[in-house]
């Protein structure tokens, strides 16, 4: 059998500082904001209506933060967490430049941490992953730290580093769209007419009724976002699995 | 809990004249198009294709009909049905500008009659509902009855007004697009050699062929519509419910 | 009941020879590309990102091969394959001018040959099909075979043709991209190392990690293709014909 089948990263294949350019950059179109929509149901009118969104001086509707949050995770997948067991968290999420349709994304991770586990089978791996747009800019970027199996558990641990992950992101650190302008905001359009001082710190909100997810909803959407996590497709695998059943890709 | 969950109206909220400017303005897009296409199976040449247009005279494919009318009744939902227990009829219902991708619609809703019934439990509401774009044409517009329950059983009756609603739209009241030239019109293109004078009153046609619609499907559609309505979406919640299952929406 | 119902062509319909112009021309949409992505999980580069078309010269990102080519098959199906019971095979299949979201597709088919099978209710039809641009460019052309069955097993049987299909389509028949320019063609950001020379004649290459197909996935592609062979979508129908189940279209 050729050898040209990948099979990602390996706990020992990473390196603290190392960078890695992730394939497939992707312009985004409103066809993955028609699918995005169709599959989560968003109702935000910024992302809905280009008038909305002139309404605030944006030249058009941005695409959902979630689906550009989403597409760049998709491709930090084949390198950081193929061999991952589990997703365990997430740091210092900020949003940078609005995504357009038509802005094409490009990911790197750098590796941040990391963090051999007492079976000597798996590892943590921190990351910084960074989406950006054509033109260089910082469409977003998060931490992320994952649990990643070893290809061989003789293999050395490599030495101990935990990076030092803030609680929140700082007020002063999140990115203000430019020039946007919020005098004329229409909460009939929007849908609410709860602005930002109407909410409390502690307040509880049932978001009432629930959805249920089919297997080809999780998968259409794992596949619009290029993530190749192969939990999330093969029922005939899966059902040998941990859970018996499919994992449903939560972002 | 907090009290920001909406509820949406219930039957005494109604009053006959009232008009309730609806939420979440929606630019259509070529993605749109596509997802409604990959849910229904539609062939219309003059809807799939520019060229087809541009030989009626038409600058590109307008959107199908039936793909606006259901964005605009999606619109509608969060404010007049989300308590109803029955969609019971439409009426005078008329297109009017043709949508294309990249024109957003607005939607309204007058209250045109009211009558509560006789368990006191319910109420029968009357609406006319007009779909908008972006330059105030008006897109569609159309009579909905249709039940919804009251908040307090107590509360008192209102005075029962019944709508007159025409059988059908007089031929003068249809919309004809301006500029439309049929001369060159392609039946092998479009794939059917029958035309307006090939159809007899009475005639009934078998439209061979069914489809099973899978419930990834109509809550696809329905959330690409940006349609509430629980009854579509919660298994869990609708396996106790009346029917057993979730209810395909049906426009 | 009405003859407007279309019953498709029988195998004794066909004449070696004749061209068979087909319905619905299809403008190829972002929104088209989206889906695709979303069930296919596709991941080329070249088709995922206008910034690395443009790096090989390309105006943008050009549509898939694969969903031109299901598009121009769905347009074969209602004149060709309704009434089939078998798609055979295919032949010299050949991609010419690129097709870019905006093109709009038609197609045609040719007879080139007809063979009654022995139990006289059924015979092998032989097309070539082809797809062309709103500029007469042809998109692809490919030959293909499908067991059809007869409308009266009493109809005399055609004389036989059999085409000569070439095992391969030469070297010289293929067609490249005018202008194309890989001196800037990125590795990482394509995702693969493996260039032509890294591949050998009789390489067995293992595409890890498979996928379960959804019904209303290959519905949804097949709708998307605006495909009507009945086969794939009725569930009542199907569990009483010959698999018991709903067919997956598979190009």
């Amino acid at each position: 059998m050729s050898e040209k089948t990948r099979q990602g990263n390996f706990f020992e294949d990473f390196r603290v500082g190392q960078t890695i350019a992730h394939a497939t950059p992707r312009t985004i179109t409103e066809g993955d904001v028609a699918l995005y929509t169709a599959l989560t149901g968003s109702r935000f009118a910024l992302t809905s209506a280009d008038t909305f969104a002139h309404s605030l001086s944006f030249p058009r509707s941005p695409v959902d933060n979630l689906l550009a949050f989403n597409v760049v995770f998709g491709k930090t997948v084949p390198d950081i967490s193929l061999n991952a067991i589990a997703n365990l968290g997430y740091a210092t999420g900020r949003f940078g430049h609005r995504v357009y349709p038509g802005d094409t994304l490009t990911a790197d991770s750098t590796v941040i941490g990391l963090k051999e586990n007492r079976d000597g089978k798996t590892g943590i791996v921190y990351v910084r992953s960074c989406g950006v747009n054509q033109r260089g800019q910082i469409a977003l970027d998060y931490c992320r730290w994952v649990m990643v199996r070893k290809r061989d558990p003789a293999s050395p641990a490599p030495d101990t580093v935990i990076p030092e992950l803030h609680d929140a992101v700082a007020a002063s650190d999140l990115v203000i769209p430019a020039g946007i302008r919020l005098e004329d905001y229409d909460t009939t359009l929007s849908g609410s007419a709860d602005l930002w001082d109407d909410y409390r710190v502690g307040e509880r909100i049932d978001h009432v009724d629930g959805m249920t997810i089919e297997e080809s909803e999780h998968m259409m959407a794992t596949r619009l976002y290029q993530n190749t996590a192969r939990v999330h497709f093969n029922q005939h695998a899966e059902k040998e699995g941990r859970f018996g059943r499919r994992i449903v890709y939560g972002g």
